[in-house]
């Protein structure tokens, strides 16, 4: 074994710091406690779920991390050279909160306002506080993003920073965990250093595995990781650890912590039914046990591990990103959306270095392989050991290794390093779509495109149309979705979608259509197109991809039968252009027609008609939550996002 | 090692079997080629997935399983008593069509229908036929639903019969698998045989292990399975394999069986860029080599196994559910409608044992923990080995294992053995879309309630509210969605819930609202009630859950004012009840409002002005895709499922 890393001092700081992480996690979550004892005993324990024992466990190696291990500058915790560190179990927040006090970056009494609605210290973290990169709460997510910075500090930014990730031992039964396990692996991300935080007790009873950590070991090793077992509560342990993590090569580590849940907290350490409970009147005797074991009770004297700069990286512009050749189709060509997508990513790169894509491999039908054959390093899936003969790859098919890779996307847009394009058929986002609403609570900037929307893909069946995509990707915070139907506004739509703050998602066909625009068209996030009118048109048709030609035909159909009807191909689907269908609907005399490759709930047609429904006789006024919630008193949220019996009668009164 | 198990006659008529199997996938995949031609060779190999190689893989895996090894009724392939077949990998289908056809259930010349539209033969197996108790064909999935299948045999039906599923080796990168694995271990599923199909080739490359099996063996053996490697060409080895499994107890086994793509093909075989392409023109040459190496071209001489049947199963009267004991509440009483769900699912145990329920640990916020307490064996979720004194549980926090549940719910809901209620917070039924959307195509009888639904759980923070849940279950075809607000009617939900087949939907709310319903009050799948009306109204408020309390009190202060409002507790979101909105938003002279705790998008708000915009001023008719989809044609398949220029062209003139 090494020799111990920190000397007799150093062991006591980081002792007295972890003790210090401890009461303040104790402090901040018996402070959230008002109203607690509103809520019958019973079900107290979860519904104010506030993790202080959860925040123990953890409290030596986050202190060993934030004040031994780690290089980041905390003044600025979003620095491009830092250290990143993701605390995958998101309910351990206040410790996190705690680590950054210590920093000094966080004012203490802050902390007492933990998931007050004027606080962003929020039950769960989120990137609202600098301190954050990606949200987690929604477990087994945080070691996907982990990963996904890890390649990109490795891989584009070629940089001396590291990610450490600390994962819970209940989460790690998430299949997402074994897939970010097997991707570091694969790729040697031997910058990327996994924690687990083995404290044996899940919400309820033990942690399937329990203390067995030897099984951990097993099956992390297995999948291609260093692992180190440790006393997750010696800290000299957990330094020497760190340090074997740095000097292994070729391979991330894991670093498994036998730890104990509500450690130091006296008749409550490895006690059942404590997850997620505020001490409450057992806090007062408990901080002053804790207390007891500090020596330096002013405040610590280490100094924080700068990060190592070379001045290489710096911001990346990305207002520069363009097609650097613009559409160059006839009209009446028939080209596939699917197809354009790929051409226009490649235009997209060249503009740019730090334009990314990544596949399920599926990047022969997505034809996100034009950019892996242009940009083979910028193109996230396969990996060739040549040791022991054996092939390494992450090409999988169809979806598998997508839904994670979302989070490794997510990852790779951090701190800005990158603009990912992520490309699978459509319907397989569906896998995702856990990580990509934790994605817009993460302000994510990436990109989806689905290609094979629905049942237009033909013989291989329901499992692989694309029918609720448009619906899932409406419901994100924020998005952006975009429904090209000709190959010229589909290149358009990339350009404009990887200058779009936020996920935006492209909706690509299977089949070739016919070009129907100039190489010169403009499109606009919000905007529509009316590609048929005339001054006797009685209906308006509202369409987009493969039913914009079915509509076509219809219009001359119908024109044969002396009907003339308008046709809006709609290509911006959130934000939808309302000027644009109400002022068409409303001339053709109020009849509209919608038709979609897509399930009916969710889709275009609740769309285009929950905005006309504003207008008609029958006036239907939608109340919702309106924005990206965040943590507060049910009330106060209920009024601030828009549902409050308030926001009713305002509606009502508008109404009439 | 064990004798060989099977004699040389019959090891022929295995090799025999194998290469027919071979022959049958080549000719179905080939005859279902029309159309193939006028695809660009460049993007051919995918677009038109046929994957006779990967049928050829598997083909000694099948013949084995089929012919030898699996006990079933040929001519019943759902037989209570039967084992069960899982095509995990299920772009394989030609060849489990195919070992039908040797079966004698499906006449050989279907196969030459394979993927055309009036087949049952899709392009990914569906429960449109007998043969396929689940869908596949979203990769990763199949071993979840035989995990459940074969829970479902060792603890609810005590029976013999046993759970084959193949897998491939690209899929088994799918954190899905390890979900699976792990359950499969912690319960010592002994009656389940899992068999990786490592033939080393993915789509366009290598498999990331290739065909390194070693790996494979350490990682399903830290995750708690026998492993037996084998050459999966050797009908013989396979035998003994098998034989081997049935005497491993108290674990499952995984078989993985090293094999070759397009197998028996010559200069197919191992041969990259022949993922999913039928072999056209090469065909003939290599049914002629295949078929040189068949030594009995007649009938094959094989029985097959039939099951064994001990006259203990019977088919579950499913109209039996009903809530054993009426609500008992009081007009006032605050009682969350979570609590109320535990409670109604007690009820519904009590009046039948197959009633089960499966939880994500968060059964105190859930109140399934209620049913656990009276039915410990009908409850899914943990597992305890006194030995090694190794407490193991799938108990871990919130979404954890959920997704993956789902699959097990699904594998459980087979052959109508059990009604399983799944319960977790609505917002990680996200990370359970895929399975939905799969469980949908497998036509699942699943219940599915989340709780904690909308910005009205408060502090926890936006990762932990459900926002998109409605939207996400109204988009599954053929789902219910019921939308709850008071104790009365939420017990009486989970009572509709469980008597409607498919997948339904319950959402309840994590605060206390008042008793509103009389415990007589009768509730219907597609019925709102009305629970304010007068003569004067002049709006109409749309509401359920948490919301429909607020527009209450909305239409008191209203009511102040001299306004009068009516109010709808929507309930059944889907089915709606078009009826009641359409006359009361008339009635009030067209002024609605909706309020809901969920996002705008796929909403309750969408769905009612949907219902409404056919009916205004401005009228908007919706053509979107409706119904479940099949293989088939695109235009074909546009025709029948309503979104081509003829069903245009009739909308527009109804509308006129």
């Amino acid at each position: 074994m090494c020799p111990s890393v920190v000397d007799g001092e150093k062991e006591q700081e980081l002792k007295d710091l972890a003790n210090k992480l401890r009461i303040h996690s104790i402090r901040a979550t018996n402070a959230s406690n008002s109203g607690v004892f509103e809520i019958p005993l019973s079900e107290r324990w979860r519904s104010v779920s506030r993790h202080p024992t959860s925040c123990c466990s953890a409290a030596e190696i986050l202190s060993v991390l934030f004040f031994h291990e780690m290089r980041y500058n905390a003044e600025n915790p979003r620095d491009l050279y830092s250290d990143r560190f993701v605390l995958s179990k998101g309910h351990a927040a206040p410790v996190l909160y705690a680590a950054w006090v210590e920093a000094g970056l966080i004012p203490e009494k802050e902390l007492l306002n933990l998931r007050k609605i004027d606080s962003d210290l929020e039950g769960h973290p989120t990137p609202r506080l600098s301190i954050a990169d990606v949200a987690t709460g929604s477990l087994g997510q945080g070691l996907s993003c982990a990963a996904g910075m890890a390649y990109t500090g490795k891989y584009f930014d070629k940089a001396d920073y590291r990610v450490f990730c600390v994962i819970g031992d209940g989460e790690s039964s998430e299949g997402s965990i074994w897939e970010a396990l097997h991707f570091a692996g694969l790729y040697h991300l031997d910058n990327l250093v996994a924690i687990f935080d083995v404290n044996r007790l899940a919400q309820s009873q033990a942690a399937p595995l329990g203390h067995n950590i030897d099984i951990y070991r097993q099956r992390v090793e297995s999948f291609g990781w260093n692992a180190i077992c440790v006393d997750g509560h010696d800290v000299t342990a957990l330094c020497r650890s760190f340090q074997l993590a740095r000097t292994v090569k070729h391979k991330p580590t894991a670093i498994i912590a036998k730890t104990f849940k509500g450690r130091g907290i006296p008749d409550v350490e490895d006690a059942e039914n404590w997850h997620g409970k505020a001490l409450g009147s057992i806090a007062e005797n408990a901080l002053f046990e804790i207390s007891k074991r500090i020596k330096n009770v002013t405040k610590h004297k280490l100094s924080i591990n700068p990060p190592k700069s070379d001045g290489t990286l710096s911001a990346i512009d990305f207002s520069k990103i363009h097609l650097c050749d613009p559409p160059k189709y006839n009209i009446g060509d028939k080209v596939a959306t699917r197809f354009a997508y790929g051409t226009a990513l490649v235009k997209l790169g060249h503009s740019c270095d730090r334009v990314i894509a990544l596949d399920g491999d599926v990047k022969n039908s997505t034809f996100s392989d034009k950019f892996r054959n242009a940009f083979p390093d910028r193109f996230i899936e396969c990996y060739i050991a040549e040791q022991n003969m054996v092939r390494l790859a992450i090409v999988t098919r169809g979806n598998v290794q997508f839904f994670f890779k979302v989070g490794v996307a997510i990852g790779c847009a951090t701190r800005g390093r990158t603009v990912p394009f992520c490309s699978t058929f459509a319907t397989f986002f569906t896998r995702a779509y856990d990580q990509l609403r934790m994605g817009a609570i993460s302000d994510a900037n990436i990109k989806c495109c689905g290609s094979h929307a629905g049942i237009s893909i033909g013989e291989d069946g329901p499992s692989q149309m694309g029918l609720e995509d448009i619906a899932m990707f409406r419901t994100l915070p924020g998005s952006t979705v975009l429904y090209p139907s000709d190959a010229v506004s589909c290149e358009r739509a990339v350009e404009l979608v990887a200058r779009q703050p936020g996920i935006c998602f492209i909706r690509t066909s299977r089949p070739n259509t016919p070009v129907i625009y100039d190489n010169n068209e403009t499109f606009s996030i919000g905007k529509s197109k009316i590609i048929r009118k005339s001054d006797e048109d009685e209906v308006l048709i509202v369409a987009a991809g493969v039913t914009l030609f079915e509509a076509i035909k219809a219009a001359d159909e119908l024109k044969d039968k002396g009907v003339k009807v308008a046709i809006i191909d709609i290509f911006s689907i959130k934000p939808i252009d309302s000027e644009m269908l109400i002022e068409e609907a409303n001339r053709v005399g109020g009849r509209v027609v919608t038709v979609e490759d897509h399930y009916a709930e969710g889709g275009i047609g609740e769309a285009v008609a929950a905005v006309l429904s504003d207008f008609g006789t029958v006036q239907v006024k939608r109340l919702a939550v309106n924005a990206l919630p965040r943590s507060g008193p049910p009330d106060a949220l209920m009024d601030m996002f828009g549902i409050s019996a308030r926001c009713i009668v305002e509606a009502v009164e508008r109404l009439l």
